[in-house]
């Protein structure tokens, strides 16, 4: 059995995009630079944002941070979004989800030009995604694949098991993993809450992606020998382990299901690094397009 | 067992879109208008728009049918579609695949206003239908959902095997049976050529959609008693019965796998009529969409 160190395969491709920010200042090209947009002081949106505009600095990115308070008007948001998109000096930038609730989620994510929107939620996005072209992938399928791709696990042919059907994770990792790629060209069976007899489907999965966000949703039972297990779930429940009174769970019951696995990815340092590495990978990719003549 | 009849439905869809458009004309309104983009002389290809201008007039829509010889030039295709983009009077076109070797089809398609993709194969299309947004939905996948619709065959919790990745039927309609809908909500299993023990997962079935293009693929020892067969294969194969010196032929071995069947598409007639109608319907969408307010 193997834990997967997203941590540690994270930080190897920050050094590679390090180096390629390198390679781009040499030829005196401005460096990449990411945006962000946070909206209120939720304490998870604070968290998520700090890592990413440190993890900017970490490669060599510029980064913005821009702030609006909580009753920050929809309008408000669209003017930001508009100008960032005409900003020649933004390549890529990120609105923090959640939004307040008078907010139209949709509308904000729709209004970003597709060609920053290196969170790739936008629909002509996910759209090229699913069609097999060029584009931004969202961060947290692409960070999976990557996975897959710097452990050489071999995905053709195996029977993949998605567990839940969100937009961000479970529908677009479901379709990666089908594409006729390496790696991908798995079989792929999508699963979500009216799925029926589930662990007889888990049992006879040869790789799991747990996101369905339930603490300890995959247990022992579930599984069969020999299997890969990527654990997607970041649940925050209370804990006086830790200083901020809170800890991450994933949907995998870890200690019983790891030693049944070949592979394995712990929560946290598994998939969670790898998102942000995503985002930065997409934002360096917008920037390269930026310098093509 | 009960053969579903493509045709009658679909005749039946057919008349409630006239009886829309009906209405749209007594509100002094003017009808759905399609056009037709075809290049070259293919027979299937001719036969297709030809199939879908009759359709157009005995629902009362009106048709163009835009013709250029097998040497046009990307360019001047291109400049059709922008023509066709901006001219108010047409709601929705096609330009009918597939295009001579020399065209980028994926220009050709992303070039295609999305709001008049009335065969939903923009990107953008593609990834709302994905999210499950508001979108024209491809024209076979959608002619599949109606008939689930139609016959009120359940698919909630059900195992759904898809047969086939292709980008117009295998990948979308995979992805419309895993939302959260009705019909839809099912469990879903991708295969394609890399599958293997591929009957171990059809006999789990209880809805087959097969779609791969390979006559006679499906055979009666590949599925369990009282599937819901749905065959979108339609590959040409030549015969002495008809005029033409050819027929159409389905992916299942319908005479075997019938019997075992609770539902059963044939083909010709199963599928192939939905398609059509799928095409007026996104265009009776867009004229809807022209005419609000």
């Amino acid at each position: 059995m193997q834990i997967i160190d997203g941590k540690k395969i994270a930080e190897e491709i920050k050094g590679e995009i390090r180096e390629a920010v390198d390679k781009m200042c040499a030829r005196n090209l401005k460096p990449p630079h990411l945006a962000a947009v946070l909206v209120g002081h939720d304490g998870g949106s604070e968290t998520y944002v700090a890592q990413k505009v440190k993890s900017c600095e970490q490669v060599g990115f510029r980064s913005s941070l821009i702030r609006y308070e909580e009753d920050v008007t929809e309008a408000a948001l669209l003017r930001c979004i508009a100008r960032l998109n005409i900003d020649t000096d933004i390549d890529g930038f990120i609105v923090q989800l959640p939004l307040p609730g008078h907010i139209n989620e949709r509308a904000i994510i729709e209004a970003i030009a597709p060609a920053k929107d290196v969170d790739g939620f936008h629909p002509e996005n996910a759209g090229r995604m699913a069609i097999g072209l060029p584009c931004h992938v969202s961060a947290t399928p692409a960070g999976i694949m990557e996975l897959f791709r710097r452990c050489r696990i071999d995905t053709q042919g195996k029977h993949c098991v998605v567990l839940g059907r969100s937009n961000i994770v479970g529908k677009p990792i479901s379709i990666l993993m089908s594409q006729k790629s390496q790696p991908g060209d798995a079989t792929v069976t999508l699963c979500h809450s009216r799925t029926r007899n589930l662990a007889d489907i888990t049992r006879q999965a040869d790789i799991i992606i747990a996101a369905m966000g339930q603490p300890d949703f995959l247990t022992a039972d579930m599984v069969k020998d020999g299997v890969v297990v990527i654990d997607v779930g970041t649940t925050r429940i209370p804990s006086t382990d830790t200083r901020s009174g809170w800890k991450l769970k994933g949907d995998v019951k870890f200690d019983e299901v790891a030693p049944k696995c070949s592979y394995i990815t712990p929560v946290p340092g598994g998939v969670g690094p790898m998102t942000i590495v995503s985002l930065l990978r997409n934002t360096l990719q917008a920037a390269e397009q930026r310098n093509r003549p």
